[in-house]
C-alpha cells in the first residue's frame, strides 16, 4: 500500500509556485507497539505556513527541503496498537499533506462530539475558528457596544471574528477581495458592512466611511499596509491583534509595507499584539464547545472549499494568496 | 508688575528654531475671588510638547498661534483668595513658560513632602519620573530576572526606567548620545551597560552585543528607528512602551523611519503599547511616595540641567533635540 505525500522540493522566492513542491509515493508501514496507523481524510491549507517555507526562525521550526508539508489533519485510525485509539476512531492531528502516517498518539486528539461535520474540527472548530475566538476576545479584549474592523473577512478566521463579534453585542466590519465574498459577509453571517478591497483602492477613506465612529478593534490578518491605513482611525485604547500578514509573506523584507504613523499609539494609547493560538492551550475544550454551540444555534456559519486528492495541495495552497479561494481552505484525501 | 511669557509665534516646520517663539509682557492681573496668583519657580522642558506644536490631533490640544507654551510648573502662592491655598504654598501644576500665573485651584497640587528639593515634582517626581514608572512596571510589565534596553537613557524618563529596573532585580541596557553619558549611566545610575549611539551606527548589533539573551522590554523614547533595530533581538512574549518618538517629532510623515519586521509580532508574540501617564491618575500619588523613598535611600539619582529665566525657554527645548541636553531639562523662572 502505498502512501501519496507532498514535499517541498524548493524554497518559494515570492509568491509559492507549484514546482516548488513535489509529489512523492512511499511505502505504508506497519505501526510499531505503542503506535496507530491512520488514514488522513481531511489536511488543512493555511496561509500561514508560508512563514513555514522562508527558512526564517520562527515559532515553529521551517520545513526542509524534501520535507512533509505541515498541515492539520482529520483522519481516520486504521490500524492500532496504542490501547488508548481503537480502530474507526475518528482523530484530529497535525499529519501534514499525505494520505497516510504513523503517529504514538501524541498531539492526537479524539473526536467526541460529532454533531457538527468532522471536517470542522480543523476549521470553524479548528486552529482558524480558535485564533478567531482567543484573538478577538482575549488578546483584542473585544467589550460589548464597540467597533470591529477585519481584514480577510471571508475567511477561516476573518468569518468567525465578525461572528462573534456580533454575538458578543459589537458591530463588525469586513474587508474581502470580491463583491460576492462581501455581500456573504452581510446578507449570510450578519456583519454590519463590507468593503470590497478591489473596488476602494484609498482604504483610509473607506474605514472612515464604514466606521466613523473609529475601529476599537483591528484584527489584522493581511498586514502592514492596512494596519498603516487604519491606523488613524482606530479610537482611545484600540487594539491591533496581529494574527497574519498574508499581503507581506511573499514579500520580501526590503519590498513589505511599513508601519509608519506609530505616534498613534501614544497620542490614542493603541496597542498591537501578536498571538498563536497555542498560548491558549489550556482552554481550547471549552472554546470548541462555544463554538460548537453556536453553530448548532445557528449563530456561526462557516462556509469550506474543499479540494480534492492530495496531488491538489499545492495549487490550492498558491490560490491561498490570489484571492479565489471562499471560505476555510481544505483538501479532501480519501473517497469517504 | 509684569508677567513675562512665552508664545508660539509660528508652527515649527521640522527643527523648531527661536524665530518660532515669542517673549511677551503683560500685566500681572489681581486675583479674584476664588483664584490664587502664583509666581512659576521652574517650568519644564518636554521634548512630548513637540508633538502639540504641529497642529494635528492629539491626546491633548495643540498649541495655537499666539498661544502660550504649556509646560509642567512648580510654583509659589504670592495671593490668594481661595482658601484651599495660603501665601507661601508652594504647589505643582501647569502653567507653561511664564513668570505669573492665575489659577481657580483645579489642578493645583500642593506640594507636602519637601524632603527632596521642589524642582523633583517637574522631574524625577513629575510627568518623566512617573511615566518611567507606569511605563516600565505597568505597561511594560517587567519582572525580575528579565531584560530592558531604555533609549534617551540619560534623559528624564530613560534615566529612571534603568534604575527602576535594577530596584526591581532586572537587567538594564542604555542607549544614549554620548560617551560621558554611557559613563554616567553605568558608573553613577548602575545601568549594566550602555550603548553610545553615535559610535554604534549599527544598532542592531550592538543590542545584540549588549543583550545576547535577548530583550524582555524595550522602553523607546525616540521612535520607529530603533524599534525595528530592536524587533529581531526581542525575546518570545517581548514588550515594546511607546513613551516618545524624539527622532520622529520634527520628521514629516512621508520622512519617517517605519517598521517593517512586524512579522515579529506573531512569531515571537510581542506586544506594542503607547500610555500617558494621566491614564494612571489614581495611582500617582503612592508611585510619587515610592520613588521619593528611593530617592531618600540612595537607590534613585537624577540629574538636572537647569537654565536661567524665561527667555531661555526656547534654546533650551531646541536643544532637546540637537543632544546637548543632559539630564531632566527645566527653566528656574525666579531668583529665589
Amino acid at each position: 500500500m502505498k502512501n501519496k505525500r507532498i514535499v517541498l522540493a524548493a524554497r518559494p522566492q515570492g509568491m509559492p509556485k507549484e514546482s516548488d513542491f513535489r509529489l512523492e509515493e512511499v511505502e505504508v508501514p506497519d505501526p510499531e507497539d505503542g503506535q496507530v496507523l491512520v488514514r488522513n481524510r481531511y489536511a488543512s491549507i493555511d496561509p500561514g505556513s508560508r512563514d513555514r517555507l522562508s527558512g526564517e526562525a520562527s515559532y515553529i521550526a521551517p520545513v526542509g527541503i524534501g520535507e512533509l508539508m505541515g498541515a492539520a489533519t482529520v483522519s481516520e485510525v486504521v490500524a492500532s496498537r496504542n490501547s488508548r485509539f481503537a480502530v474507526g476512531d475518528l482523530v484530529a492531528g497535525g499529519f501534514g499533506w499525505q494520505d497516510y502516517a504513523l503517529s504514538d498518539g501524541r498531539g492526537l486528539r479524539r473526536i467526541e462530539d460529532l454533531r457538527v461535520p468532522v471536517s470542522t474540527q480543523i476549521g470553524v472548530l479548528g486552529i482558524p475558528g480558535l485564533t478567531a475566538y482567543f484573538g478577538l476576545l482575549s488578546v483584542g479584549a473585544l467589550q460589548a457596544g464597540e467597533t470591529v474592523l477585519v481584514s480577510s473577512a471571508a475567511g477561516g478566521v476573518g468569518s468567525v471574528v465578525g461572528q462573534i463579534a456580533k454575538i458578543k453585542g459589537a458591530k463588525a466590519v469586513g474587508i474581502a477581495g470580491s463583491p460576492e465574498k462581501c455581500r456573504w459577509l452581510v446578507e449570510e453571517l450578519g456583519f454590519d458592512s463590507a468593503i470590497d478591497r478591489r473596488a476602494a483602492p484609498d482604504r483610509g477613506a473607506a474605514i472612515a466611511r464604514t466606521c466613523p465612529e473609529g475601529v476599537d478593534v483591528l484584527f489584522d490578518n493581511v498586514g502592514n499596509a492596512l494596519i498603516e491605513a487604519t491606523l488613524p482611525h482606530m479610537r482611545q485604547r484600540g487594539r491591533i491583534v496581529n494574527s497574519g500578514q498574508t499581503a507581506d509573506y511573499n514579500v520580501a523584507m526590503a519590498d513589505r509595507a511599513g508601519l509608519y504613523n506609530t505616534r498613534a499609539f501614544i497620542t490614542h494609547r493603541l496597542r498591537m499584539e501578536g498571538f498563536i493560538v497555542f498560548d491558549f492551550a489550556n482552554e481550547l475544550a471549552r472554546a470548541r464547545g462555544e463554538l460548537t454551540d453556536w453553530i448548532l444555534a445557528d449563530r456561526l456559519r462557516y462556509r469550506e472549499d474543499i479540494d480534492q486528492g492530495v496531488e491538489s495541495c499545492p495549487a490550492a495552497f498558491i490560490g491561498l494568496f490570489t484571492g479565489d479561494s471562499f471560505g476555510r481552505k481544505l483538501v479532501k484525501l480519501d473517497d469517504s
